[in-house]
This record gives structure tokens, sequence and C-alpha cells, in this order.
């Protein structure tokens, strides 16, 4: 790409009114239909996810498609002892309901991406992350954040399980140990499409009314 | 909202170009014009960066901005030391690259926002996090990639400074301690658009071109 300077209006009215529809119809999807998604799509939106930000240019983004029947049943088992413990956490009403929701979509999501951020890049020397390593699985985040509205504009759906223990999948998946696991993705064409999250539809938890607040100092 | 199931294709290939453009013109910007941003903007653009996901729905997001002299002051002293100790680290050559570099907007941008994550939010009930903590953080950072995507959308530039002690800046804005930095934001209108990171203009560091690239397992 040639390096000019540019006008500050690339971007319309219009596409500015469905980046927000898109932000707001972007959901966590944990219900998916079985058929592929083209590899053709799923490299695009692989390379929308690359171009993120990343602290002092260091890409520190590694993803593994997780393909083989034998791994994918050790992440569902690794997925179903991390979520029983988590159960634990709960009682009465509340644990009923925690047990009745639907928390990963492993065994239908035709496509898993495990996201790793590898804690010691070469490239980007160490710029910008003496003082906060985080800033490192910071800009995988930023990655997957692309990654999941390019995927929604396609109609394709993402749903990030957390409900692992990372060290555990690391181990799985046979990554360097400098590798650390930012997010489970299941990827697929989404079951149904809806408005609002599936926590709140279900009565988990309700979005926060404040939505353009801030505070000062 | 209604929560109507919708079909999959309320994007168009002319949106989805458009959002790829918006990916590969969003900069982290450092140079800054000193023109206020419309507060009805600065509402949008945080409006676009709670519509993230976030772990159990928890919104665990909180936006301070930082205006008083007095506390940016204080926040530019705070980066002059950090950013001295980092650069401790480079010899030669590169130490006189590094220090060559702009590495923050601090004094010119309009705009500071410091956005923290709240480690011990009520809302959400725990769901999702007890294995990975971290993933409170990394809600606040897809609501801060929305945040800056929304703001290239409109010509308005972000900038990402972690080049700050984080315990240091939370005790400069006097937030609780359940509250952990994330990012330091500078928010503003660029004084120039470019399409490839400033970093590898000025023969910090170049980008990968594995852009499509992943491991299989």
């Amino acid at each position: 790409m040639t390096d000019t300077s540019r006008p500050a209006s690339d971007f319309d009215d219009l596409f500015r009114a469905s980046l927000i529809r898109l932000f707001q119809l972007r959901r966590d999807v944990r219900h998916f239909q079985t058929k592929p998604v083209p590899m053709d799509l799923l490299k695009k939106l692989v390379r929308a996810a690359k171009l993120a930000p990343s602290v002092g240019l260091s890409e520190p983004w590694r993803l593994i498609s997780v393909e083989s029947d034998h791994l994918r049943k050790q992440i569902v088992d690794e997925y179903v002892a991390a979520n029983q413990q988590a159960s634990e956490l709960y009682s009465g009403d509340t644990k009923g309901l925690y047990q009745s929701l639907k928390l990963a979509g492993l065994k239908e999501a035709p496509v898993h991406f495990a996201v790793f951020a590898d804690a010691e890049p070469a490239q980007g020397k160490g710029l910008g992350r003496q003082t906060m390593p985080e800033s490192l699985e910071y800009s995988v985040v930023a990655a997957i954040q692309n990654f999941w509205l390019a995927a929604r504009a396609e109609g394709v759906g993402v749903g990030w399980v957390s409900i692992f223990r990372p060290e555990r999948v690391t181990a799985i998946l046979q990554c360097p140990p400098s590798w650390r696991l930012v997010a489970y993705l299941c990827v697929g064409y989404p079951v149904e499409e809806h408005e609002t999250p599936e926590l709140e539809r279900l009565g988990w938890e309700n979005r926060d009314n404040a939505q353009d607040a801030w505070q000062v100092r």
C-alpha cells in the first residue's frame, strides 16, 4: 500500500450507521449449524483479524485451527471439567439457571480456533510493553474483535468460550510454553440471529442502561 | 430493541468492503490537532464501545475522562518516568531510534480517556470468568476496539498509550482498588492520515507477511 496522507472523510453516514448496526447485531453465538465455512471466507476473516493494532507492532497473535476429532474430544472434556467446577459456585435457583445455559457450541461449530498471545515475540523489540506486558494479550483481543465483526458482517457467528483452564488447553494443543491462551473461538453459521444477548434473553443478566456515561476527573 | 430472529444478510458487499477498509485505515495516532471533539460525537463513540461483548454480560468497562490540568500533568510526568526506564533497555542505533519516536500525544490530544476493568463486578454473577479472570480485561479491550473503529469512521484518531505503571495511574486518578488500568487513550483529530503504521514508516518494525496464516492441529 502507498503511504499517502488522506482526508478524514473516507467514510460516509450510511457506512457509519451500518457500523453501529453491526456492533448491535454482533452476538456471542452458542447455537451453530454444522455446515462448513468456506476456506476463502475464513482466510478473509483472519486477514481482517491481523489488521488489528498491536503493541510495538509485535503482532503477537498465534492461531490454531483445531481439527482432529481426538483433540476436539479432549477440548470438550476439559470444558466439561472446568464448567462443572464453575457451577459449584452457585446454589438454588441461580445454580439451576446456570446449569440450563448453553455456554459453548463446541460440538456443533464446524471451525474451532484456539487463539494465543506469544508472551515473548521477537517482533516489536519490546516497545510499549515493559510496564504493561499484558498489552500483548490485549493486542490479540483487538484482533479477535476485528475477526468477530468481520464474521458477523458475513453472516458467520463466533462464540468465545472462556470456561477452560488455559494451561490445559496449551498442553492439549502442544503449543510452546510462551504461548498464552486468550480465547477459544467456535465459528460457524448461527442457527438464528438475535438482537439481544442470550444471557439477557434467558434471564441471567441485563445490560446496564448507562450506555454513554463516564466519570470525569 | 425487539428480539426478532433475523436473516444472515443484514450487510451487503459494499459495507463489507468498507469495513475492511476501516480496519486498514485505523491507526494508532500520536500526532493530534488540539481542536475539541464535540460532546455528542464522544457520547456516540462511548455508546459504540459499550456494545462490545463482555464475559457473562458483566460490562466491566469503567471510563474516566481526565480533564484537569493538574491531573494531566501528573499523567505526563508518569509517562516520562516510565518511558525513561523503558529506553534503558535499548542501546546503540536502536536506542537512538527509540528516543526519536513520538510514543504519545498526551500534550496535544484534547480528550484523554483512562479505561479500566473492574476486577470485581457484581454484574454477570461471575459467569465465564472463574478459570480465566483476565476475560474481564479482555472485555474492556473489545470495547476499546469498537471505540477505535467507530472513531476512525468519524475521522477521529485514537492513540493507545501503554507506557505507564498501571497502579500509578490508578492512584493518580483515585480509582477504586478493584479497577485495573487497561488503556490510556488519547483522542482527537489527527494531524494527518496514513495507511501504514508509524512504527513501520519510521523503520522500527515491519508487519509480518503471513496475513492469512494459521496452524492446524
